[in-house]
């Protein structure tokens, strides 16, 4: 299978072309339901019965079938730039609340470096008492602890400020994933590194984190609003970082926008005042309409999105279909998602997956009887702090129209009674 | 990366060597700790900063970095029948408790068919009101679930009845796996039938589960123990099954020993009884010491075996390890691992990572101080049903030694003055 094809093909179109092959394929998709007759026969012999099946060795790293092949990472526009781009989650295409890591969305200031793990270093200095090197083993020898949490780029949704976009929700959606990450505490590597120097203290100090790319990544946090939950993680889903994820180590800072988890974390500096970095000026700041800038918004607020049935779905009959998505909350749990079917006229409660985790996608679903007629369909999120996500109105009116970053309002996609379903 | 040779090279040697490399490799591996004041310099510009990285569109899909090349799934020897075969998950590299697609363990009887997903139909029938047959794009109109469970063969760890085996936990313990299943229940399913007809009822019924293969798997099952749990599913860990894992439909019984969760799932039949089909006679039924069998033993056992530091690791200098590793139970939740470092002799609780999900993996933590010493590593498993991880001498005495199945013993790892880590 040629992925470079795959992924150079125009997104939507293919993502279309593919999801209507899927759901509305002619003589094999259209529901059959067999006589009772039939059935109580003794059943055909299947013919993928009547052949030996292949052998798995062959991969001993597994790959996706091959009737999946379109389902990979898509960019939604070229960027100008050599080595700076992003590739996004085919959220449609996926089910539950963990991303795969060959799907898991990346941003990149500068491409992947190689970095020979055997040669990477970790330092912690600035305001610790005993600064400190730390080899990739040092770090596998300190306590650890997994836990699932999502990622989502702090210009994921971007493309809507201005009203809908037409794009499908890969490309609205997709910088968002969602692992298990497994590491070390911030909090047990600055106990390594004898713990913080006067005069910092954790409720004035920040940090500053910077990668091993060739954007050398930089950004500053505050340490007491870290402190208790970010991890230095040297593995996704159970593996090892993928490359293009921070191999060998990253930060993950639960709940804050995508860049503050820098990848290919090589130094953690403890110091008195953010740095007002590159990532924090000229990027990663709003521009608010009264001419003053919104910087350091951590926390990404919370938000919902149907994933299922989106753009690029088709429905082809009148009848029951389910209605699912993803909701999320740099604050803490999902509280409550609510759906609606008719523009937001009428709301009713969807049913959540499980057990909710913090700061975690959480699967939402609701049942839906489409009658065949025009409908708009939305998911609205409600956070453990009693945050509600807000309508796109709510949103513009609060931050106006001079960014690009932290765009959390309500997503509707319309239902058209042909059934096709459109960001419109 | 040339995965073919690594997975035919003789596992437990490369395993040691890979970690060997790993853990102490002399000039990079040692524990480095800079001195305060060639810290507080400006830091040296990594390498890998020094140069453009490379673009990630050339991997729409993405795959693990050429670093992690060696961790693969193995087989513990050689199949002497062709089609038939196991492969391992390598869980002495992995971390956390989700296992990555790429890695999830499987056994086949008949090869991997090749199934296109628009032509695969489920049959469901025999007793039950209205018998149909269902297309995939049936399946994704109903209403479904994502659950975190975990799956293991019922051989699993079969290489340790006669003592310790020698083998490292990739080949004693690696035909266990632990993924987000997403599918529709099997209620559900048997609602959209119409219910189960006269005479047969929850209380006494059987489903036949029946796989598309050249080896048509089929088991028997008991209604009542599995129609509240049981899934039909159709992705694992977000995307669409892999191929070696059932795609494009399986069934998932959590708690069940790994042969019953049918793969290419073709048909479920509602029965008066079991089928006594090839899986439930000649094999995954045990011959007791007293010459009766014991057959539909479906439940996995509570298990947990260290994975860190285990055989293949090497303890390099004195002084504080994590300890780290599974626990799971077929009948519940995990309720406390208690791990040992001097053979039993003496226990202390371990931790437990996170939210405890039903029927999964579950990752448990504890310190422990190496004095240098010889030292012997256990750990035992108490389940939400009470029962507690029997040791070996236990195992054996209950079940004798002609069946290679569910075997679930206390393991021992012993630590050797050299820091060798054995199956000893």
């Amino acid at each position: 299978m040629d992925m470079r094809n795959s992924a150079m093909d125009s997104p939507p179109s293919r993502t279309r072309r593919r999801l209507l092959g899927r759901l509305a394929a002619g003589s094999f998709a259209a529901s059959q339901a067999a006589t009772a007759a039939d059935l109580l026969k003794p059943l055909e012999i299947a013919p993928s019965s009547r052949v030996p099946g292949a052998p798995v060795l062959d991969h001993p790293y597994g790959v996706p079938s091959p009737y999946e092949a379109d389902v990979v990472r898509r960019s939604a526009r070229a960027w100008p730039v050599p080595g700076a781009a992003s590739s996004m989650t085919p959220l449609a295409d996926l089910h539950g609340t963990i991303t795969p890591n060959g799907l898991t969305y990346e941003r990149h200031h500068g491409g992947v470096p190689d970095i020979h793990p055997d040669r990477h270093r970790l330092a912690i200095h600035g305001f610790v008492r005993t600064p400190k090197l730390f080899t990739m083993d040092d770090l596998l020898r300190l306590p650890s602890e997994s836990r699932i949490h999502f990622l989502e780029c702090s210009g994921n949704t971007g493309s809507e400020w201005n009203g809908p976009s037409g794009l499908p929700v890969q490309l609205t959606h997709g910088l968002l994933s969602c692992c298990e990450w497994t590491g070390v505490r911030l909090s047990t590597l600055l106990d390594e590194v004898g713990g913080l120097a006067k005069p910092i203290d954790a409720a004035n100090g920040w940090l500053l984190a910077e990668g091993a790319d060739a954007a050398v990544m930089t950004r500053s946090l505050p340490l007491e609003r870290i402190l208790e939950r970010a991890l230095v993680v040297y593995a996704q889903n159970g593996e090892r970082l993928r490359p293009e994820n921070g191999y060998p180590l990253r930060l993950i800072v639960p709940g804050f926008e995508g860049n503050t988890n820098v990848k290919w974390l090589r130094r953690l500096k403890v110091v008195d005042a953010p740095l007002q970095t590159r990532e924090e000026t000229s990027k990663y700041t709003s521009l608010l309409a009264n001419g003053t800038a919104r910087q350091f918004a951590f926390e990404m607020d919370a938000k919902s999105v149907i994933t299922r049935p989106s753009p690029g779905h088709r429905l082809t009959a009148h009848g029951y279909y389910p209605i699912t998505g993803l909701a999320w909350s740099g604050r803490g749990t999902i509280r409550k998602v609510e759906v609606s079917t008719d523009g937001g006229a009428n709301w009713r409660l969807a049913r959540l997956d499980g057990v909710i985790h913090d700061r975690a996608l959480t699967r939402f679903r609701a049942d839906w009887q489409w009658d065949g007629g025009a409908a708009a369909i939305l998911s609205r999120a409600t956070d453990s702090s009693g945050y509600v996500q807000p309508t796109r109105a709510e949103l513009v009116a609060a931050r106006g129209l001079n960014s690009q970053y932290h765009y959390n309002a309500i997503q509707q996609w319309r239902v058209e009674t042909s059934g096709e379903v459109r960001n419109a």
